[in-house]
């Protein structure tokens, strides 16, 4: 959570009031797209005054930034979360994409305020499915090590994983929710933990 | 190729205006973005009279509609002509991905336009990856029958691979072409036929 530079809250309240103003983007960015939000409108949705906003961002852009990092954070957040102790492997990617799916039910707007970012803000774009993809590779390094994964390259794996993860999350998170988050995440580790290939 | 509905080219010469309107479209909305491109920039990169467009096309939306379609054909078309005849299965999968991975190296415009569709026009985006994905589920099906792909929920696995397609296409296509197409599709095919867990 980020306000703009040298405009970070230093006391309880202003982190709450930065919150209150990143949760209203959010849904100010997801309904109307970057466009036709505007700061009006994100205070308007938070409750504040007007001049709060300056207090923590320069721009429309500076908290569309913030907002997407911060966006970011939570999915990451969410991912972990979901992972049961001591779990790797397969197994646990499984359980980072169930968690996921669920955060995307739940955050439907997610989608809709990521991927505009590939056009008003390439470089948090950029960033967020680079350090999504990181996570991943870093995960499967530890698991080839604990002899669960077998060796491979690990950074192509995790842009496809990352990839199944992104288009099941909108397919079945976003789209249409009338299957079980279970029965996708069960489908989609068979496919990774197996492979679909007949012997 | 699609022009407004009653506008559709009658003649040779007729189709090859529009073929070069949607060209130039490709580029100024590739170039611009929606919101930026217009129909005067798209009649300027084609060298037609702005009255010309009018004669194919109703607005800036119906073209970019028409480019979407017209967009998700060539990767239809691409991936389906990468295939070695009698091919099946994961190899199938294989070649198709390093068809688009090509495709996407060649025609770097294809992420933004598509993409953007999700704001600017999201029946176009929805049907793009509908599209898809049921081309690879039908496929699937096929290798089922002929025994090569173990029987699965062949839906969630096409939402699956087209993630996986689509990302390596962004991370290896567009953003970084250092490593070869090869390298790229063969590890993806390995993870898709065998998965990843040790055994």
């Amino acid at each position: 959570m980020s306000a703009s530079p040298g405009k970070e809250p230093r006391t309880e309240r202003g982190r709450e009031t930065l919150r209150k103003l990143l949760d209203a983007a959010a849904r100010e960015f997801g309904e109307r797209g970057f466009h036709e939000a505007s700061i009006s409108g994100i205070t308007r949705q938070a409750g504040t005054a007007l001049g709060t906003f300056y207090t923590y961002f320069d721009s429309k852009e500076a908290i569309y930034s913030a907002l997407v990092g911060d966006m970011s954070q939570h999915v990451a957040r969410a991912a972990t979360a979901g992972m049961s102790r001591d779990s790797n492997g397969t197994v646990r990617e499984g359980e980072a994409l169930a968690a996921f799916l669920a955060f995307a039910r739940d955050h439907k707007e997610i989608y809709r305020i990521i991927d505009e970012a590939e056009f008003a803000d390439p470089a948090s774009y950029r960033q967020h499915y680079t350090g999504a993809a990181e996570r991943i590779a870093a995960r499967l390094e530890e698991s080839v090590k604990a002899g669960v994964v077998t060796p491979g390259d690990n950074e192509i794996r995790a842009w496809a994983i990352m990839g199944m993860n992104v288009f099941l999350g909108l397919r079945f998170g976003v789209w249409d929710t009338s299957r079980t988050i279970e029965e996708i995440a069960v489908a989609a580790e068979a496919l990774l933990s197996e492979g679909i290939a007949a012997r």
